[in-house]
């Protein structure tokens, strides 16, 4: 179901973010409403076309979409309790990172004051925003996701994960997890051949290109995870990466540099080695990561 | 400087990757020997065309250019020391997996012996060899990568790195160091979701999309990494960071995924902030890495 973009669109929150977000819906035409805590960011907005908002109440007044864009939870509280009075029965799409937990309690105060919650994690960075690599995920209000999804569209590909407000987030947050660490992986593999006097600047191309392949066998890997069969008929078996993540932790130390980030994965290896599944595969280390004691929700 | 291929070269060990790696010299209609340890690792090589030798020595006797692929450091020395005689002026090329002081120590002992000695390293599965994104990384003698680099392109793209012949190792484990740590990050991240429902399959499309987009990111990176200054002007401070990182550990805490991977994520950060590095950019954990402690050479 596709509709026409709305009319109007409120955006509170002009950090990086906000103000990437306001910028494209300013450009594509839509008369936008923008408030921050601080003066001065709306500078280069309301030049472009948007109206200043001086108090969230009156932002929120003016009836449209309503994004909300600040640091944290706490300040998602800070901004909008206030302003309840007014959101009642308004559309809210939360852009601010939050954990699942977090965009949970939001959607249940939000149930509580009449106000229809979608939350969505931002996988872009604000020059990204309302390009072909932005992507953002949504969950919560059905209703709200349906209704204005094609303004929603124009900051980036959105997709919707369900009416459990916490998933969006969830799935942003592993994502940002799995980010991190391959940085981290990264800058292990550059700190290694630094010690031969390779730079960084060489070392990135090649990183690049090399992880870039390798992400293509996740789905592969994803089989085996899902299923929980680990057995495996070719050559890269745990007792195979055993003996090259030893040598990687050996040449690491050759090389001067700290096992922080490779000594746990070396761990989860050996625990899958000493646990008995050596001729098993790799992506069993999987496992040894799930401890099973969910939070009660 | 180009050469039309060797008239013939010799593969020694015939496992997954030294059958794949004889097959594409067979297939580009080079004069093919073949050994291996056990037996009836040959068969489809030797119908395909390939000598089968009996004797290490007789399959060095051959003339052309020997390529080396066992299982490790000691098992080279096992296969090559006894022929050390026969090999006398001929061109190897070690495409065994060594540590960076492994291989050192073989072209100390090839140069012992009056054998041209290059080194590689694979960047790629048996199943990619010969194909478009089969990269092998070379160091060693220069003579023997000028001379055979018709024949090593056969393989894969063959990029030289030096005279060290230590280095395409160091730039091997490196690129495989950070592979293992992203594959921990993958798997971290398919955990937080499975807490939800998600399948790793499900996860797998999106993280590779993902994760391929940010690597574009790494040689940005590389310019703070190597000039060693980390003063930033954008949002994407260590501080910055350090919430959503923090943020990632509760929730995966809440999904039930062991802190393993991003623990020593979080870490890293937590430090540089400590020693009052937070208004710097992220990457700034890189030099949490370095020890400066090299092993003597
Ligand atoms: N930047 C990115 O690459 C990126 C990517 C994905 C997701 N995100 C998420 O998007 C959100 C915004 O990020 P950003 O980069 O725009 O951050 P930012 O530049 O630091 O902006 C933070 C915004 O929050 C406001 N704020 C903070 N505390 C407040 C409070 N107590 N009351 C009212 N307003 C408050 C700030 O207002 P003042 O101007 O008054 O300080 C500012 O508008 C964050 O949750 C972030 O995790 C960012
Ligand atoms: N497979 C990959 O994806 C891949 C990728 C990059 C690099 N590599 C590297 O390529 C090398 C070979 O890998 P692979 O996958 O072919 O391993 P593999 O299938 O396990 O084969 C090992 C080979 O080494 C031989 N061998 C082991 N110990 C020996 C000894 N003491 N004396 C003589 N021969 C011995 C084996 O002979 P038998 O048949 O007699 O046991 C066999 O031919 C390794 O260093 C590996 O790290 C592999």
């Amino acid at each position: 179901m596709t509709h026409s973009p709305d009319a109007s669109v409120t955006v509170l929150g002009l950090g990086a973010m906000g103000r990437a977000l306001a910028s494209a819906f300013v450009h594509a035409g839509l008369s936008t409403t923008v408030w921050n805590r601080s003066v001065g960011k709306d500078t280069e907005l309301v030049d472009a076309g948007a109206q200043r908002a001086t108090t969230v109440a009156d932002a929120a007044a003016t009836g449209g979409l309503v994004i909300v864009c600040l640091l944290n939870h706490a300040s998602i509280h800070e901004v909008l309790d206030p302003a309840a009075h007014e959101l009642r029965g308004r559309a809210v799409v939360n852009l601010t990172s939050t954990t699942p937990e977090e965009a949970r309690e939001l959607a249940a105060w939000a149930a509580d004051h009449g106000i229809d919650y979608l939350d969505g994690g931002i996988m872009a960075t604000p020059d990204m925003i309302g390009g072909p690599h932005a992507s953002i995920l949504y969950s919560g209000s059905t209703h709200v996701f349906e209704e204005h999804r094609q303004t929603l569209e124009l900051l980036g590909t959105a997709e919707y994960f369900g009416d459990d407000a916490g998933l969006a987030a969830l799935c942003d947050f592993a994502l940002l997890a799995g980010m991190y660490i391959m940085f981290a992986g990264f800058y292990h593999g550059a700190a290694m051949v630094r010690s031969a006097g390779m730079s960084a600047k060489d070392f990135a191309g090649r990183a690049e290109a090399w992880l870039t392949t390798v992400a293509g066998s996740f789905a592969e890997h994803a089989v085996r995870m899902d299923s929980g069969d680990y057995s495996t008929s070719d050559e890269q078996t745990l007792v195979f990466t055993k003996s090259a993540v030893d040598a990687i932790v050996r040449a690491s130390r050759d090389g001067g540099v700290a096992p922080h980030v490779i000594g746990p994965v070396k761990a989860l290896v050996d625990q899958q080695v000493a646990d008995g599944h050596g001729m098993e595969a790799f992506e069993r280390i999987y496992e040894g990561l799930i401890t099973g004691q969910e939070s009660d929700r």
